[in-house]
């Protein structure tokens, strides 16, 4: 039942198996999006990263979702692989730890004439060779076009397919300008802008991200299914 | 008992935990590397590659040895991190999977410009930008320089901490030369020959490869340590 969306842009694949005993996390907050009610299906959020979760808040936390959002900090392994694939791999696994609906969420930076690459490993390139150092990775080449992806992954619960949303945004890769304190952020030219994403608005960033973008599929999702998400029965038993 | 090494390049760290429940799986050997005599602690390698077998079966597979060495594909999850991080925590994984003593291997090709990646990516980069793409990456630096690092990682079973061994060969990374129907060898060329990977006769290669290093670190452990693991109990019972 989990598997009616209507919308092409969300990709399923593969059983959503488990391989290890469940033990009965189950859901312990770390911090809630909004009061927990019980009074409606709960999706488990697995990320400890404030700033991700904060932007979550700001795009789904409404009232109208038909369900409630809390996170949770689950140790997955970081895995290698297509942005996709990943999502899905982390989706199952994140899943059987809580026991119940999780979403997930995976950033990348990919350059075109690269293949996609650095793609998921930007985080290690940004930290071992800096803003220059991926501006340098495209030295011999004279498109330094890109994009900004980000891959959220929803599963129902241990034993459903992954599904995912995939947003991207478009852009160049130029030299560092603005705040440095946010990843690649001063290294990346959104296309139609004249400001890196370090250098604009937050809000405005917020309208045109990859991370927005994909957000905004996962809640038509939600709109759309998560009515037909089991109750926390378990859950509300632990309040 | 098992933490009686006498190197310093062998290196153990934290704790061998499994969080998942333990089927008894055990040794279901693919292809034996000798005769399954079940008079020795048998050691099971895990990997589904014909040719690294092949390689270690060159290397390790003498009848001094005090353990049998087996093989097993077991499907783990291919992991981000620094090239032993990703050994430790393969090994451990693969020890809960196995149930008892098992040996990994990674490699990577490591870039000194870019602070050594691609490192444990270096397939992906292979696969989306070819041989040429690996020279492109290193367009903006002088130095050229790389190092091929093989790590194996060896757990004596669960609940034990995992140790790695760490064999590297220096070189340059180099315009393809040779046959290419081998991965990154025909770029890279070990420092004092004017060959690269591709172009050196395998009996030479082999004798100052990366994984060469990293498998007679561990034939060194093996024979110092090999007769105190456990004797395959269970594993006679399936003869």
């Amino acid at each position: 039942m989990y598997s009616s969306w209507r919308s092409g842009r969300f990709r399923s694949a593969g059983g959503c198996t488990t391989r290890r005993l469940l033990f009965p996390l189950l859901v312990a907050p770390a911090r809630g999006l909004g009061t927990m009610s019980a009074k409606q299906p709960v999706v488990t959020f697995v990320t400890g990263n404030a700033k991700k979760l904060e932007e979550v808040r700001a795009i789904l936390g409404s009232q109208a979702l038909p369900v409630e959002i809390v996170s949770q900090k689950v140790d997955l392994p970081e895995l290698q692989g297509e942005p996709e694939d990943i999502s899905r791999e982390k989706c199952k696994l994140a899943a059987a730890e809580v026991g119940g609906p999780v979403m997930v969420e995976d950033t990348s930076l990919c350059f075109n004439a690269l293949g996609g690459l650095p793609g998921p490993y930007i985080k290690w390139f940004l930290e071992k060779t800096g803003h220059e150092g991926l501006n340098n990775l495209l030295a011999a080449y004279a498109d330094k076009s890109a994009y900004a992806q980000c891959v959220f992954g929803f599963c129902a619960g241990p034993g459903h397919p992954p599904i995912t949303f995939d947003g991207r945004t478009a852009g160049q890769i130029v030299p560092a300008r603005g705040p440095t304190d946010f990843g690649w952020d001063p290294v990346f030219q959104p296309d139609g802008y004249s400001e890196t994403y370090a250098e604009m608005d937050k809000a405005e960033k917020n309208k045109i991200s990859h991370r927005y973008r994909a957000l905004a599929q996962l809640k038509e999702y939600l709109m759309q299914n998560g009515a037909d998400l089991p109750m926390p029965a378990k859950l509300s038993k632990t309040k």
